[in-house]
């Protein structure tokens, strides 16, 4: 049935493309949806509050290698990956369900593991596990969360809201757990050729830490709360801050400048990236799944995040006509910035 | 890491057994979550009305074999089967969201196809694809759905619900599923012998429909509104009437009286069953897949739905002291139900 008709790789459209042009035409009919695809979560509206929901989907062998990621990690991840989703529309996340496919070299025990990790997410930000399904899988693990949240009317951060002149700004720092990353694949490929070899994985704590456990960034959003401030768009940091800064320019139909010497990286980050002779920049715009929070405000909120080390001034919003640009230390030179972000359907 | 600690098979406890154990102790924390697992969705409350949420995954080579299964009966059976446990909660559906994780033997135009049937059921019942993820898999399909739906406040159907003397009802007819697709199977193996044989499925088009494009009952929901009827507990028909009736028993704590000649079954059904030597009522016990709902009413309701051909009472209610039980017609004698469903931990 697949091969009589015509047959187009999917590698052609990638996964934004594949999604775009499946939902293209995909107009809301109820009043309750205000915003479907295209935003880090979708809006609903079901009384006195926006709710938002967001779903991601784990695939063993995509996603993740469970020859070096221990299972509680795994849980403790899917869970975060998803509340940072409802973070990114300055949402309160409340609920989870977990949906898994399991083939039988896991053991209850193993599946203990997992659950106690998403637990723990879970219960960092108060959120109720309310549902899901369990069932088999014939080859690898896949996870599918899908999370809830809520938030004021009013208050929503759409990647669609940013205005010329805004600053962007970024939680914490970049590349890191695109570095944490190459760092397990590496001793995973010196343990595959001599299994009594051991992991070298000492003065990488940290970068270990970004990969294998991110934190969602729950803490800015109390503080926006605290300090009354609504980004005027936001975007977590899923896919490399270029791809991210990309979807905002796009979506709130503007130009960027990104400056180069600005963008936050961490010394663990620097040092195993030149160990392995790559641009630490470079992992920052292209890496991913950092799960720090991107945003923009208006320059009038400036004085209430200049001082807080939590937050980097790494640009600003300008015009459509002007484009994306990377403003590079080399004499300042711009240079169109373009996405390169990790891709799992290329 | 798997290998090294105590590692007890899954199969021990099964899909109920399994989610029963990871979830026992989770409680909710949050005001809005009403109830969260162990019903066929989580009640939310987000202000004016409660939301329920739903969410089920199906893997390929478990749930469906693309072998004999077109790509867009299995996109609207997808939806279908999510949007019929909003509805066994008496809500309405208004948002589902899509995860997909594809081997690269699709093409675009079989995920078109997919993508097809699934906004085919949405349109059914005016329901919004508001999100999901797109992502790869190493062997085969597999496809997430979440499905969020609303009701008033007091108008929700839970599985606890049921009182003794209550009327156990249920709609349409059983055991259509499961014959369905033990005749697709046994053409697919007649298939896989001999290439060029044609399957052989005139006269049997209600039970492939009931197989292939199970139909969500939304107009039963309709129904009891217009009529003021709120079903003192409600399931959907997953895995078999046996395995959903003791579900309402337990969680009402209550139990039953089943009357083996009520159970409502389509002539196709009784004559493919005859062929394979199976007992007609064996297939509406423990087949399952056919998406109808089994609800409990109080005796006053009665006369709203007794000249009603979309219903059939097929028992009451007991204390629960005295079972669940079948009412055979072998002389009237009664014997314990038990839930043989589909499990697809076994």
């Amino acid at each position: 049935m697949i091969e009589k008709k015509k047959a187009t790789p999917i590698s052609k459209l990638g996964e934004f493309g594949l999604i775009e042009h499946l939902t293209k035409d995909i107009k809301p009919k109820n009043k309750e949806t205000i915003e479907g695809i295209g935003d880090d979560a979708a809006i609903l509206d079901y009384g006195d509050n926006l709710q938002v929901v967001t779903t991601d989907l784990l695939v063993e062998g995509i996603h993740f290698n469970l020859m070096y990621v221990p299972l509680k990690h795994l849980g403790y991840k899917s869970i975060m990956v998803n509340l940072s989703d409802v973070f990114a529309m300055n949402a309160r996340p409340l609920q989870v369900t977990v949906s898994l496919a399991i083939s039988n070299k896991f053991s209850i025990e193993a599946i203990e593991e997992l659950y106690r990790g998403m637990r723990e997410a879970c219960d960092k930000f108060n959120v109720d596990l309310v549902g899901g399904d369990t069932t088999s899988s014939l080859t690898g693990l896949v996870i599918s969360v899908t999370a809830l949240g809520k938030v004021k009317k009013g208050e929503v951060s759409r990647r669609s809201g940013s205005k010329v002149n805004d600053l962007i700004v970024v939680t914490g720092d970049l590349g890191g757990a695109y570095m944490g990353l190459q760092l397990l694949e590496r001793e995973n490929e010196v343990f595959k050729v001599d299994h009594n070899m051991k992991p070298q994985l000492e003065g990488y704590d940290y970068i270990l830490k970004r990969q294998l456990r991110p934190e969602a960034r729950g803490d800015i959003i109390e503080f926006f709360k605290e300090q009354n401030i609504i980004p005027t768009s936001m975007i977590d940091i899923s896919d490399g801050l270029s791809s991210e800064l990309l979807h905002i320019c796009k979506e709130s139909k503007t130009g960027c400048n990104l400056y180069e010497d600005k963008v936050p990286l961490d010394s663990q980050t620097k040092k195993f990236a030149e160990e392995l002779n790559i641009n630490p920049l470079v992992t920052a715009l292209n890496g991913g799944e950092d799960y720090e929070l991107l945003f923009t405000i208006n320059m009038n909120d400036y004085e209430k995040l200049k001082n807080n080390p939590d937050f980097t001034f790494i640009g600003n919003i300008t015009e459509k006509e002007k484009g994306a640009n990377l403003v590079t230390t080399l004499d300042g030179r711009s240079i169109p910035l373009t996405a390169q972000g990790w891709n799992p359907l290329k």
